[in-house]
């Protein structure tokens, strides 16, 4: 029953129970180290929001999920943090799982468990990031921002969503940014530096897709489904919530297209190249070879006073000048011989040899 | 609640509120400065059509839409112009996203927020574009064409979202053609510019696709579903609508298949050049690498008077031509044994070396 | 409404309009100059086909129209001819959009638009071509074979539409012998003109493709849904017809793999024949440099007599055979070497050198 | 109606009609000449199975359909041997197609048709196979092994259904086998034929492929839908023949996959080889072409009694052990230059020069 | 009936038939040699588990199954070792096909087929596994830990299926480390057999893909279909093995799209290398191929003193100076030139040459 794929991980040194109690007249915030202090805050206002950042104290977790009636099934899955996005319904409460983008060295992907009940909701993060996305929510119910104070516990699960949910635009528009000036490095000074960096690029949209992907069918089925604990106020929010989660899937889908362009067009850059390298080679020795070959022709030692045959050239009046002469021919030979082919020709006419 | 994806846009010098109301009989056009001159306006006519150029401008757009009745979501939406095409229904009025194609310097997409009741029509465009798209729509209305004054305001949403779907169609064909030149172009005489063309043209189509797709299911919902705005006459004419969109989309993924095709023939094409180039070089190097070698031999300063086996050639009397022979079969060497392995031959029947 | 990329052209020189008006008994042709003459025949027979070569007189096609109760959208299809197949129900009477292909100079698809009432059949051709793919039908009507005349218009507008598909079967079997071809080719003698037959034959498949695939659904729609003027007996016969349309996407979307196939096939053969040039050339290089290198030793001016080290070899009885030995050893050199690293041995025993 | 595609096929010799009708205690068994004789057969025995080799003969095809009450549509997809798989029902009768393997020279799919009546099975071979796949059918009805005896006709045409799928796997293992050779093969010595054979094994499985996806959905249809004559038993043994053509589509899938890589790996290992030529020829010319030059230059014949600036080396002591000195220095020079830049040493290090 | 592709296999020595019949008060394991041994424990406790390992004893298999009423399909599907995951339902009971990894000297995986009836679940696996992953099952009944021992077969053979499918997460993480170690490796020194891995991973992959998609559609059906013996609160437990088999699914597909991924980088990294080992090339011949032509030049041997005009320079004073500086300035000709055409500039500043 326990996933043998679950993930070790160095305990975070305190796990932090952060309680926010709000109704549309009172809030009452408090940080606790135990989990029994919260017993005398339940029911005391109309919404509960009890935020616990580590969830490697697997023991902490089981107590607060027990005391909010938590299947066992769920406390696994809040613990082991590898699980896609998704919803499910137990009874009267829903247990929803998410994952939030995290830049730290590189893009990751955080679980944050959601367990809604008809007045609290539970969150469980991986890890305590100071200032994390929920942040602005918080202060959304500080200062009674918008209808989140009177509003129940339906919406603010879906503040919640909603902020992880718009956490991965910036992300998003970074990846459109460093594609932009890629394509343009590629299309003008490609280096082997760029394909790595397109190819990182693809990794982290994977990433990207493999945790969004889930979270659109989850909002979906959150505001599609009969959920009774959901409101119908609220399901226009998740409809705005799930329009938001299809358009990073679309922005993704872009990138990811232009990607694999941007490996097919630095190919070809660099196919061309080779060509350029080559036809210089070619050039080269073009040019050089038959003149190499006619002063080795001379640097024979017959000798011309052996024969008439012998190199008679060498005792010539001109004969220099003559070799000079045969030298030049040959150096124009086969670059001669190949513009009438029309192979320089074509080269120059289509601007390859720069 | 308000996407962080909002992209900052510097504000239109000046908003622009223009007003059509008309009936069969009637027609009345003004320009606005403040939106609350639209209150005398409304219920004059059977169709008032407000039209808002530049949604940069918040507070107007909000101060329009709660004058209609629009929910604040939707208002956000028009004003956040990067909404994918969409239909959303409110109580008795529906809300539509669309993306209309402007070509400026590049191909991009703006947002058109069309808000559809039962005698308005609503339309947010990004910017004010001089002759946009509905100029036929209001030329229409004006002169009393067809049967848009005798309709109601559903058939004007309808002519709105036709001129905004047809819009796509020269851009498209503008590519065809293109791509057309490019096949020529890579059959050919390819350069490396080509690929730059195809890779641009590539990328356009992207972003049409990325508009497209969403309003081909905008209007599919907005035919199909039961929205008792639309009358079922109108519903003939979304069809139609919807038709184009499905052969926008047609067009679109053969263009790019197209494509993909091309960057194949160019690759292929820029490897058999590269193969035509390393023949050439063989071959230059083939003729000349063995006679060179041979007038090496006879350069070399052995001393004939010390030993009769010291380069007797260079004291023969046919010395030097016999020394021609030998390079003649030198140059000859190499050529045959290709030409007898089949080498060459298949190439010149092949016709690659050309 | 109307939509913008209604593609202008140039008027044939007279529309044609054939009518054929037959029922078990009786048949009755006539060639009209214009479309009133239409009129007296109507309601004489139990079927009526109007056939109408021509579709630039956008009057005559309206007129016509009007006279048998199409919807304007109906008539505005038919003159636009960039039209996908499809199928639409407008009241009693079915409008159907067909491809037909054409092999003209090269390969396309012309608009064929039905209009099928309960007693006519009214077929639009884009242009006329002698000869056209309604021959068949017209000598079975004219000569009673099969059930042709004595079945209503449904079943004459089942033959025509079998008679639009059956005319994709010979274009593909040329495509699938012409790829047959091309195989071996490729496989024995791939030329540069192979990639340019490939990628032809790819761009007509996409063309067929784009017109095939929406005729599938459109007779799947005929055959399916309830539409009340076709009777029970004619949808075993569409039935049939659709089944030859998922045939001929069958043959399609094999070709086209094929056709992907063949380019790879092509691109590995191209780079084994660059691995076999540079083979060669690297041959020469590594077996005539050493001894070029040789015979430049022995052709250097040291005065041998200024000092016994310098080139004693010159003076020696069997200098020049010794040099030989060293041009041999030389020669042999890197070949050796090659082949001690297992690389030449392999390359045979690979057959690759040929 | 004809479909013009018919593929024209030379006529087998003699069309053979085998009869068989057995009951849980009787068999018979006869091979007819004329269709004719079938009739004094009919209704005698529960079960009857006529077997017809050789469809060419669209008259005899004919006779025995009308006989059994085929509908003409269903003969002419007899005769018509191009039909993909598939069911269709006609009134109390169900005509199927079914598409088996034969390995001839090459592969190929021969099509077989069957017709189930209540108390008989017609089935249609394209041509005579001595020895073909319904042998152990015959053999389980001559042996009354099995339930097929007791049985009724539908179980007759699972037998047979089932035989002709079967008959997929040992073809499919074969290609298996050859698969996993030519990927030893690739991986160590790959040849030009290599890539011959991966492309004819992709080939075949297409050809397969388009076989036998109609065929699963044909087993689907059968085993699913309301076919009266088709008994509740008889499902669950087609359900396993489902399964099996399930099984037959993953192994094809994933034998297609494995060709896609096999051509990858494949082009990696021409470029891998590629690249090793090139650094041969490099090496070669960066170790010999310094010292030819340095040969070069004391092989210059300035005169040095002329000047003392004239090549005074070659009149040194040790001049010659100088100039090698310089020809060592020479060869090392470019090597040594690779070496700290740090090319040669990765490749060695890389393990490719090998 | 019998399919064809059954796998013949070396028997294994001893078929081992280990049976566990708990309840929660009560535990009896026992090891039996026949079958006929089982029927004395039938009935004595509410669970019995039947684990026979090694299935090539068909007689053995066929025994059992009659015993517990299995389907004569379902025995030949036992001990046809090569079904794809399914679930089908038999009357009361449900018979369920798994593949199970097994890391032996490469990855396989072994069908294990499980019979569950209301009071019983047969296991049969391939062969035996000292320490299969079934071992934690038995010792979670042993041990009476979770709620094993109190509930009904349908818990344990979810606790089996389970066991099954966590076995895959180690396989993949596994293969995840490998990869991430793979694509240091490619973006940093990448040899040839980096590309025999990645395939070799590649065809893993796919392996496991075969196995475990059918699973996931046969744990989906088992959690939703209404199979009266599996009760509700199992389906909870059922629907997190679901989300599992989803999750190893989600892996695998990242994996391959990182192994394609690889590939590409591999391929162009291998491009690069090649363009900088032809630079070398290029940049060496250019250096030296034109001073070795003009000390070719002084080496030829014409009389000086037969005319003035043959070469001079060889008497000049300053002749052997001015021939190097011939050479400096051949030397730098063709680098010149090339810099000039910003063809080596851009290179270096690309980093290419390294």
């Amino acid at each position: 029953m326990i996933s043998c794929s679950s993930v070790s991980q160095g305990l975070p040194a305190n796990p932090r129970i952060q309680v926010i109690a709000y109704g549309p007249d009172s809030i009452e915030e408090s940080a606790l180290a135990k989990p029994e202090e919260l017993r005398h805050l339940l029911n005391e206002c109309p919404v509960i929001w009890v935020n616990v950042d580590g969830v490697g104290y697997e023991e902490l977790v089981s107590q607060i999920g027990d005391m909010f009636g938590m299947h066992h099934l769920a406390v696994e899955d809040v613990v082991n943090v590898v699980q896609r996005a998704k919803v499910e319904q137990y009874e009267e409460n829903v247990f929803i799982v998410a994952r939030m983008v995290v830049l730290k060295n590189k893009l990751e992907t955080e679980q944050v468990s959601l367990f809604l009940g008809s007045n609290f909701v539970l969150t469980f993060q991986e890890e305590e990031h100071p200032g994390d996305c929920f942040d602005q929510v918080r202060e959304r119910i500080r200062k009674h921002l918008g209808k989140i104070r009177s509003s129940a516990s339906d919406y603010l699960a879906y503040a919640l969503l909603d902020a992880i949910v718009d956490g991965y635009f910036p992300v998003l528009e970074g990846y459109g940014e460093r594609l932009q000036a890629l394509e343009d490095e590629i299309l003008e000074q490609p280096t082997k530096d760029t394909v790595a960096s397109v190819h990182e690029i693809k990794r982290n949209l994977l990433t990207l897709r493999r945790a969004i992907w889930p979270m659109r069918d989850a909002l979906n089925t959150l505001y599609r489904d009969p959920i009774p604990i959901i409101c119908h106020e609220t399901r226009v929010y998740l409809r705005d919530c799930y329009d938001h989660s299809i358009r990073i899937i679309d922005l993704l889908e872009t990138d990811r297209e232009l990607c694999s362009d941007l490996m097919d067009v630095y190919l070809s850059s660099v196919s061309n190249r080779l060509n350029e390298v080559m036809k210089w080679l070619t050039m080269i020795t073009a040019i050089f070879i038959p003149p190499t070959f006619i002063v080795g022709v001379y640097g024979m030692n017959f000798h011309t006073e052996k024969s008439p045959w012998n190199m008679p050239e060498l005792d010539w009046h001109l004969g220099y000048p003559f070799a000079w002469l045969l030298i030049v021919l040959g150096a124009l030979l086969m670059p001669v011989l190949m513009w009438c082919k029309g192979w320089l020709e074509h080269r120059r006419l289509r601007g390859d040899i720069k």
